[in-house]
């Protein structure tokens, strides 16, 4: 299966740079380390058989007034990352095609612009834009009143600028470019959690693998959540569009919902007065736990993938936002610990995690740009293999009520 | 009238600036653009007739790091124009008059260092000293808390730093010089309104035009609001000073205003314990709807008038906060489409105003400068003309209670 | 006294500065100044007797993105404080004793980060770890919701940028160097309360003074509360360490409190799940109102000692945090004019300050590093002479309930 071999060869390369990689801290808050605007070229670093670069640059104006964004630059693919949003994947583009999506906040909004208590805890609407959002890692889910505060909308992580950045570029093929940052959720007496996150990527490839780690530094045991929020909107969704995955149970995430169970393999177009249906889906995965999903366009021949691990992240959330294109049509396909539901009726319903003191966890996602009817066929074959001849369980009820 | 002459040579002048006109971009997010420490003067454009400096300056230290001061001076005015907080007008200051005002708030605070939800919704407090503020547009008002989140004072767009910042100068006479910004009120799912703010100045004249073109850029149809919260202290504004306006209509506010209902077309001193009477007026306008209002000094040879239509801005509060000079001793003559009721009250009383998808409204407005006893007559006479011999109704009861 | 003889010192060259100093203004909002990174040794200024640095450092990447770090060092001592917080102390070293502490926030986080209503009105949490920290003005203690707002934990002035920052350094011996910072807490209608902060520090000596004058500019009575929240971990405190003062009266905060209050003189080492313990102290004081405390290791070798005024500072908040190294293990020695209850209880107990319009009240407080047998049993016998044969009143229950 490609799924294990791509991990392998991450691993290896992973493994392998720490002795042969050239590192670039672009960011060092303990050693007072910004570099700012910054560039690196495959000459630079005396790479002949690949060509690619890595650029981070300063935005300036408005709202996006310090943010950084970082951009991988190969002949297949450019991956666009914002450090100061805590290295969230902004866009990926290959082949012609984009994975990401067309949100009406059409910046890249600095944190510092955003207060995500505002509109009853949902200011994290006010940047949200990204391909990929880290949604945790201290709460995640919709916003609640609870214990006395506000949990606010999908977490903290995302508008915390790294306190590290740091660029590796292995000097033995295939030359790995990994880019790390250090996501920092401290709070006196309340949280001491710090992420290792990572993006991995071999030039000239069509994925990537993100890799993070979470650590508990305080010694009281913490929860922790975290929802990898991947959005995906033209060209590959459309309508006629298909989710495909290996999926063991899928159910409503509320009443809304229900009405879109019977279709849940298949997307609208743009489509008015949509809103957003959610469900809640148990996939399968092979023995070790490995899966995959994919969206792919009506066509079949352009379609994301995310592989990652069940025992990692145990559920999905599929996010149907097909309404119109100015509202953000897109979809979302959610690996995570946890469903999007307020993490009060997470925790009821045991999904909060819990890190011992000193204790870490990962977790790992590889994504895939597939750009050829021979591609996403392979991909779709992979998760009919780990689908096998197991059924799917449709529940019609939502678990919860929020 | 002289209105409608000044209106005309604005519309004639903004109509050519696009085809004869020296443009620069100081700002602009889609490209990386923000020039900072910036400065122009009509030499460097080969004017001869005209003496002016265009200067943008970045603030330092404490709570204005970073803020940004736009300063058209020429011979008559000096007009100080505050990018960093939506462009709004700091002050504006010919003849040794001043419109503007001193408030406790002697910083140009950044946004960044704002909440706009403290102390109960009312953050906007910490950065007010304006002599302009625009309050809206998704909402204006007092802080409500309604429909599961905080509807903040005075709404978003006075603490968002525009996202554009375009310098235009006209290379023919008279050659005005237009300031134009975009503010972008941007949060998905719930607002797309986007704001083409500008201000246009003649050299030498004592007069300048806001022209606002507010667009719902979203498929939905929403909301909005504006109040061009307009403030003058001294030396306009003395015991004596008067409001000068063709008033339909005038009623209080709320109850503390009743107080004050008979004495509405004069001001007091500094008055200690005073606080602030608001008065809701709906003035009458000519046969296109231009009305103009003003606040002149005691001896009518200092004051401030402001030229606008009430097709786009029917209603008009009077704010009266005669308080103390430290505690910001400041008259409010502000042309809006709402009273400063909250959000709710507004909506009841059906002054919340809809875009229509794509669909744009606009504001104008022409803010004199009137320093001499035959200008100010002047003025007073295209008001009494625009009165005629209407009667005003005096209300006596609050239309609301908050 | 040596304490006297102390202030009278600093009382002189704060005196003869103003004659005889040279003045580096490096941060003046109103003039635009804001100079970033910059640095002076007793070299420059042409004094050859003493050696020191003052060194102002802007801090990159993460949430200390744009914090100012102003470090000064001299052979014996190396005070380091945060123009960007307050003029806030972050620590002070010297003979290898750190006054300070290890907080799970190793950031000096830039207020633009920190939302001081987040998590029920406790944002302050998110940037704290400093040595000495002003909480106040306008407000302090616990926070509360009240009067239709949040008072958030410990007020606002940590969190603001000084809008100016001046370094002195007398051109005579014994060569006081002096910091001064200016904290704006002004909203309009709701405050205009100024402080002026400054710590003066006389080369190879190792103590320092605190001084700050607070005015009310506006023309109303206002409230004002402050408590100099002192922390400091190892090595001064380790079981075994000592609380020494002159007790007229102590009590416990809360009822979890109660339990220590029988060895409210001494500490426990790194201990899981102590969380924190509070003691509300009144302090004797000499015929003047002088005294001082101190916090003393188990060897006495090693001490931090404050000495102030109980005129100006009547009570002292003794917080025992004796919780694990990694949850922030310290101690805080608070003199203020409050105790940390919510500003609602401060009130009804009488312990909220006014000042009228226009007046400035004042603090003086001399922290010493002790670093010697004989230093820290002079520092006892001082608060011995202080106590007298007075006895300490022991209160078992605490004055107020939250």
């Amino acid at each position: 299966m490609k799924v294990k071999i791509i991990s392998l060869a991450i691993i290896l390369s992973l493994t392998s740079y720490t002795a042969n990689a050239k590192e670039f801290v672009l960011t060092d808050n303990e050693k007072g380390i910004n570099k700012g605007n910054w560039s690196l070229s495959s000459k630079d670093v005396g790479i002949k058989n690949e060509k690619f670069t890595i650029q981070n640059t300063v935005l300036k104006g408005g709202k996006q007034d310090g943010s950084e964004v970082l951009t991988i630059a190969s002949d297949n693919l450019t991956i666009k990352l914002i450090p100061t949003r805590g290295l969230g994947i902004l866009s990926v583009v290959g082949d012609g095609i984009r994975m990401g999506w067309d949100s009406p906040v059409n910046e890249v909004v600095n944190p510092k612009f955003i207060n995500l208590e505002s509109r009853g805890g949902i200011g994290w609407l006010d940047g949200f834009n990204e391909m990929m959002v880290r949604c945790g890692f201290e709460w995640t889910g919709h916003a609640v009143q609870a214990d006395g505060m506000m949990y606010t909308l999908h977490g903290r992580a995302q508008n915390t600028p790294v306190s590290k950045l740091i660029v590796d570029v292995s000097d033995k093929a295939p030359y790995t470019i990994t880019i790390k940052g250090l996501i920092k959720e401290n709070t006196f007496k309340k949280s001491n959690l710090e992420t290792s996150v990572s993006l991995s990527y071999i030039p000239s490839t069509k994925y990537f693998t993100v890799h993070d780690v979470v650590t508990n530094n305080s010694d009281y045991t913490r929860d922790y959540q975290i929802i990898y929020h991947s959005n995906f909107g033209t060209p590959i969704l459309e309508e006629g569009a298909k989710f495909v995955a290996p999926v063991k149970e899928i159910s409503p995430f509320n009443d809304y919902a229900k009405d879109g169970l019977k279709t849940w393999q298949t997307y609208l177009g743009p489509t008015k007065d949509f809103d957003e249906m959610v469900f809640n889906v148990y996939p399968f995965a092979d023995a070790k736990g490995n899966t995959q999903v994919m969206v792919t366009n009506k066509a079949g021949d352009k379609a994301a993938g995310i592989a990652f691990n069940t025992n990692e992240l145990p559920v999905l959330s599929l996010w149907k936002n097909t309404d119109t294109l100015k509202q953000g049509y897109v979809t979302g396909l959610e690996p995570g610990t946890s469903f999007a539901y307020p993490v009060t009726i997470e925790r009821e319903q045991k999904r909060v995690r819990h890190l011992e003191p000193g204790q870490s966890t990962q977790f790992t996602l590889t994504y895939s740009l597939l750009s050829s009817k021979d591609a996403v066929a392979k991909y779709a074959d992979e998760i009919k293999t780990i689908q096998g001849n197991q059924e799917t369980k449709v529940v019609d009820q939502p678990m919860a009520k929020e």
